[in-house]
């Protein structure tokens, strides 16, 4: 594969296009409905050639990303897929997958997507943002299902890696609970203190921090909290449950469980804190090497089962040619623990693994 | 009036110590129940005599300063005004004040007692951390009321300004109800949104702000949500009534709503932004967004580098994941002029960076 397209020339696309191009060396096609976009992705190099028309950008291109506003996702994925042959992957980078998904299914040509999205860049907007480094030890999400095909999710996830991300495998809703609590939550809660706060004239820090979000774009938010309205209001109406709780405490000046509940939150954001942190020491890429049965759904299922223990895979490559009835994936993951604990897993499931030497 | 009184000589109490004997030229008697931090108060200067005895301490001082945890000020205030004379003012620095008042009412000489609350140092403690300068510009509430002896109010006031504070007379139950915004719920939102996301793996820049004050302090920190219980309940329960209304939007996939939801939200934290700044300084805060290498220094150069332009940080936020190669930070900075300066030096130390659309 020696080319990709990338729809949509924003922050993200643009960024995922100067990576493709700098550090993957291939040559990015960018479609893009507005011209002037395409123009400054042509200028600073995010993609090589510049198209108005989809069919066009995604012609030859062995890797499709979407990079739209969520709302445009359904059917930009759709035109992809439309679009491209049995050898082209489409993924996509929005924030949420569930929903996304559940639209795609519906494509004769749905085993050729897998979702994605890497945790990166929200903060700032425009492809003259961009940065080939954008990704750069960042997570991406890539939320295969049991119809994947393994060979599109191999060539998927070696991209992303090539692009210096950390991609991690994880079921679409369990993703959107994820980002619900990391991410959407969060917006909800510094809209409503926002609203409390109301002709306050005096901001304390611990009234900034918790509005910092609040209001986030306008033009993008609404459509990020509806595309993920399942699990988010299941945890806005679980936080709505848990205040109504703390009212009757202060009410009844219940100063132990007051006094309890607030240790187990210093303790609770504690753990918070050291959960993205990586182990003392910097640890060693471990190789596994596991003999599969070539059947669809083999790479996604481990992948999956990996990263409901957390464990990340930094790169991956699969070794059954297509049609093979049997076949190995070699995975690395960082650190002889993980290694461990990734082997087990994956005996669990059936495969014979091991440790290469390092 | 050339003599006072500290009571309890921590953070707080020796910070006023210090402003008191530094800037006032007053000297400063101090009574804690702990002797070491008597010894430490007198070594650092925060008082000029100490005393195990609270009489020894406040006779002859025409000023009070009551600077104990808020479930001790009802007693110690009664003691102060016990041990006190009719030219004697009694104050305190507890950051709730409806229910101390209460209690210092059945006081034969509340008269003499007017409370007050200074914004400032909540983030650090003990007399080793006391400076003179902790309340320079610091907004300082005093909650005088009917029976307030104008006399007393006076001689408080002129104090306050002599430490370098701004002094600001206040309703007790309107500061509570205002603390409770400012203060009390953001922290009850902080220590729910912790509990939400128990388990998770990958904390996002909106959770890090969300919760960067869930669990604060649990020695005292109980003691001043119960402090300010009525007023904290009633903002609890319209936040929890707010959330069930937030979650029916989202059920019901109510893109209205939410879309003027959020766009409020946006107008409502521009104007809590504005809230902090000085009359007939019209300008706005805008936002920069940074988007940087995550290595040691960064954020040192980027603040220097803006301290040379005399550009002010007005306030700052960093959001990488911990482990990753690269972050965002958003800065704010006080006005279009600064905001543009400020972009123009942030680019030139090869940042890309954005001003946020307000």
């Amino acid at each position: 594969m020696d080319k990709a397209a990338v729809l949509g020339v924003g922050l993200i696309g643009g960024s995922v296009g100067l990576a493709l191009a700098g550090r993957a060396g291939l040559s990015v096609a960018g479609f893009d409905p507005v011209r002037a976009n395409l123009d400054e992705a042509l200028d600073v190099g995010a993609i090589q050639t510049a198209h108005d028309d989809l069919a066009d950008a995604v012609a030859d291109a062995g890797i499709v990303f979407c990079a739209a506003p969520v709302g445009a996702l359904p059917g930009l994925v759709a035109a992809a897929l439309d679009a491209t042959g049995p050898e082209t992957v489409v993924t996509d980078v929005g924030s949420t997958k569930g929903a996304l998904r559940e639209s795609v299914l519906t494509h004769p040509e749905s085993h050729r997507y897998i979702g994605g999205h890497p945790l990166a860049g929200a903060e700032t907007s425009g492809v003259a943002n961009a940065s080939a480094d954008l990704f750069d030890g960042a997570r991406w999400y890539l939320t295969p299902d049991e119809r994947s095909e393994g060979v599109l999710y191999d060539k998927l996830q070696r991209q992303i890696v090539a692009m210096g991300a950390r991609p991690h495998a994880i079921d679409a809703d369990d993703h959107d609970r994820l980002m619900s609590t990391v991410s959407h939550l969060p917006h909800v809660l510094a809209n409503v203190l926002v609203e409390e706060a109301d002709g306050i004239s005096e901001v304390g820090p611990s009234l900034r921090d918790g509005t910092r979000v609040a209001g986030a774009n306008p033009a993008i938010w609404p459509d990020i909290m509806l595309a993920n309205r399942g699990a988010l209001a299941d945890s806005v109406e679980s936080v709505a449950a848990r205040l109504s709780e703390v009212a009757g405490w202060l009410r009844n000046a219940d100063e132990d469980s007051i006094a309890a509940w607030q240790r187990e939150a210093a303790a609770g954001r504690a753990r918070l804190l050291g959960a993205g942190t990586e182990a003392g020491e910097p640890r060693q890429l471990r190789e596994l090497r596991v003999l599969v049965d070539n059947r669809p759904g083999i790479v996604a299922e481990i992948a999956l089962a990996l990263g409901r223990a957390s464990i990340n895979i930094e790169d991956m490559t699969l070794s059954p040619a297509p049609g093979n009835r049997s076949g190995a994936i070699s995975l690395w993951v960082l650190g002889d623990d993980n290694a461990e604990a990734a082997a087990r897993i994956v005996r669990e499931l059936g495969h014979a693994v091991t440790i290469a030497s390092s």
